[in-house]
């Protein structure tokens, strides 16, 4: 049995709550057991260099992790003076998952800024930071496309994310600090809501996985995302009907 | 007439949520109106090699901003690549306030980190931090006291903070942003449960101010303080008592 | 067809050079197509201080790439002051790879420093560093083992990697740089002789994927593999005799 | 009694050397017993991002100690990669207090850059860095006036800075090292001349201290500001006649 | 006698293998005995600020160690955070000593990027850098004549490298590694192709050295570069032919 | 004629002031016409990691440049970030030059830190930064050997450096900031006493030179380093006596 008596397929509690932080233009803390992160959305009326001139709009994104919010004090990375290889591996993956559901093209030249700061760390912090930070994104573009900026809505799909991984030779959706630490096999998972992966990142480090097993952590991860979609839309209320309408 | 129909004296609303993280050994989060911050003390079993070997204690404070707590996003000191002047400014006040009222050297050889980070801004930031971190401090020092850790209480006073400020002409307590962004002079002042200043710094950027001015800001601040500290001792609970008996 | 009339499911011509630099206790010229990596492994006798006192080695790496190995010159990482993100994501692959297929617990109190340094770059130089550096650490240890300093030839398994992915709708193998460039799914999978994964590594910034997809392109890169390590084992003649023997 | 038979309220010997280097716009050597410290000021055409195009001019100033000025070799901040929050924080109240003299509105677009090195420390090195700038500051200005660049004279009133402090028990004016480094309460103090605080910073790390004895600090501050400004309009010759004539 | 039975006034073997790199505009691979450097040249349509606007071009220079270059592993500047004096001093003195051979007027206003990369290391790889390099501007610079973007054939004088020393008391030519380290006297000498000097750098460090030690030096230096020289145009070919007759 | 009537082979007015700092072991402020220098030499009882356990001493060498001592604004390092290249070379070759005259073995296990501060620049301060540091080194160096800290005086030989080059045409000693500017060969030299080199540098950027040309410039530089070598006889007064004593 596993901690909160969860079953092996069984994803933590998780709550979504929308307007987190007065100043943003999405924000949403998101819970899923004791991992707590602020998801947010910032836009900016500016594009990087590379984009200048194209019409088009970027999205980028920040992550971190509070002093407090690990069980050994975690070192700012300010304070240490660069940013830690694993932190960037995180802010890419954010980055890249929003940017596959997204039509750029519609976003104008703008940048959206998703920050994804983790309150309290328990496991799966940065899948919990993909399908928050989908929410607080989709908050803002809403808002844009409330105040007739944008002509077409620019979200073509849903986004969520999760772990998986295979503990004391199970294979376990959503695991927590406890669990992944003991990993054999480590999967993170983004799929849209069709059913498609975005991205898929698993590794054997403590001991090389099979086919077979491969299977059974992407069957895994295909149900927890179904299920994290549901309150997503939840919370988005009636933007959520919007996504996949401006195509 | 000010935000929220406050007159001139008057503190906004204030909370303070103890235990709001699981990790640290203490842990506020403190909101002065729409300022919002987490305050931790975590305990660490080593200090700093000025202080090897003299049987004595450090306390040492950092402060952050999240990106999304300010109207414009905060550019975050990690990816900035250095610390700001403000920030490095903060977080040795914090220190110093703290270490002013703990006897470092009941503490043992021990260092307690003070993290102090802003959720939402909204003006006062760095007192907010004072006073919420004290709190945090005396419940991580109370977990020690409990474990037989320590041979005395060693914290000596109370201590909170607050800010004053001249607008518009007129000396106001506990400024917002808005307010503070226009202030011709701006006081923060830190004091002990009696009465005793442990940080006055007031600058007249935009205008000098006299002797009489500053009086008036004394007492506004005097005043604030006085009523930081009922909410601290409420917070607290038992562990208020415990402060001063040591001496 | 695609440049140099190879077919969809088809390697491009590999070479290993085994002892290209004299300094390094292994070392090795990759070249796939026009994609050119030096590996080198060098031993040093500690370990970083995590581990000490514990017995066990540790095997890091490091990637980079020369300012002339690339169409548009590649501004040192040294003179932009920091190491960018994809520069990270990689050495941490690449470590962890090779950690995963050798018992760390044989290795003694010893780090073996993997570089991947890429002389000229035309896709899929992440995989190749892998299939190179295997063989360069694999050297390496082999020379501490004849100098009877290993109990046990600490080395499980063979491990090498291919990038694959979908251009212009078809699946492939081992992507040219203008392949890369304009794929829609982009995937790195890294496995060891007996069909295991280590690592999976998926993205479709630019369009999600299906489930059948990820298992056709699955069955090219293990296609891929097989014949990486036939070179593999070529390279490193007697060697790899001794691979999975200690266990 | 003091060293140099000082009285708790006397100054140090103080002089200030006019034009003591060639290059900058306005320059001054600063004595305060054995603290020396070169101030300069130099024009650049140009102004910070925030306001260009505003017409208005800027006033910024850095502060720095040869590694020969301390007993314990200080090391550089160049070697050691970053600037010390204590150097921040004096760079910053030497900025803001000079500004707060200055009609920022007739500089026109220009930046006034203010050095303040010290080549020999012996305590109140931020204070004379405050008192000797300003009179570089006011050189510098004088030729733009006298080259007709200024409308009017920008300067509005004099200012300068001293420390008090309390050290054992006694409160005492311009602290030498070896008394600040044993002193309860530490206060810097600057002033115009007509007596109003354009800044106050008083800390009681090492014991707090009440409202009168912050009154005893502030006239002790004010008597030797009164005298440090004899010195300054003694060195700026003619140029004082001008200060506050521009209103 | 020395390694590889060389005389006190020989080159080690030297070849210079052109085109090394496909994606450069000029490459070259340069072995002096077990001394292997990668030089490249690259072209970009741009000047540094400096000299915008001039109508002047501009060459500048980098030169990296690859981490297995070394005997013990030379830890990459990326990783250590800054680029130590000892890269800085050859990076400027590989700039300048090609500067001094080119009519910068006549390039327009491209900067050349001279990228001189270690592969292994045994002495004199500042001085094969020079070498090597040379060679690889003047075909990037023939291809730029080549394709009319130049009035004139820019570069009026070859120029070449090579160190010297004194070593057990003998002045010797070309030193390799294990000479240099027991050298009392290290000295590199450029010179163009009509014998006069571009740079001479000599340090006695373990020994100052006379006047008539520096003729010899002198004396042997010139020698060595002569016969580079011959290597240098053998690869050139017919661009060796257009080098001075542009002026 | 030259500024200040001097003719080609005449010094300009030099003088040397001891003990200017009351903090270093030793300290010479060195002004060569308008170019000022503080030599400062501090020592510290330990040793960098190389030499541990040695019994050997160390000297090394800081050089820096005050924003005011140029012309435009000399933006400092630490702010800037990094140490330009033209520092660290001139921080080596000080370090290095004056090691060649110290027996370093005889100095125990000691750092002498030698910094060189440029108050004022006008030309010819690395060299005029060498020649006073010898001062400020011996007087050090002295005080060591009055307390019996030192079996024998260490230093062997005296070191002056002054720099040398052709202007238009005109090869001349001494050059100052306005003839460095426009020279076409630049030249700096160290020498003992004894008449031999310790360093050498010339660089022809702007135009090779003939071997005749160095003659001359070398029997120059030896000229006016006699003449310093007796102003720094001067200044040491009787330290200067057990130079060469302790061998």
């Amino acid at each position: 049995m596993r901690a909160h008596h969860r079953s092996f397929d069984e994803l933590r509690p998780v709550t979504l709550k929308r307007d987190y932080l007065k100043h943003p233009d999405g924000s949403v803390l998101i819970e899923m057991g004791d991992t707590k992160v602020i998801c947010t959305a910032m836009i900016e009326d500016k594009v990087p260099p590379f984009l200048k001139g194209t019409g088009k709009g970027w999205i980028t994104s920040e992550y971190g992790m509070l002093p407090g919010s690990t069980q050994a004090r975690k070192i700012r990375e300010s304070t240490r003076g660069h940013i830690e290889g694993r932190t960037q591996e995180i802010q890419r993956i954010i980055g890249r998952t929003l940017r596959s559901v997204v039509d750029i093209a519609a976003l104008g030249e703008r940048t959206i800024w998703i920050d994804c700061d983790v309150i309290q760390a328990d496991g799966g912090t940065r899948t919990a930071s993909i399908t928050g930070s989908f929410v607080a994104l989709a908050i803002a573009i809403s808002k844009l496309y409330e105040r007739k900026k944008l002509e077409r809505f620019p979200i073509n799909n849903m986004v969520a994310a999760v772990s998986v991984g295979i503990v004391d030779g199970h294979p376990m959706l959503d695991l927590c600090y406890e669990e992944d630490a003991r990993a054999q096999v480590d999967m993170n998972i983004a799929m849209t809501d069709d059913g498609r992966f975005v991205e898929i990142q698993g590794t054997g480090e403590a001991s090389p996985f099979s086919r077979e097993e491969m299977e059974t952590l992407v069957g895994l991860g295909y149900k927890g995302i179904q299920e994290l979609m549901v309150l997503q839309i939840d919370c988005l209320g009636g933007i959520a009907d919007k996504i996949g309408k401006g195509k």
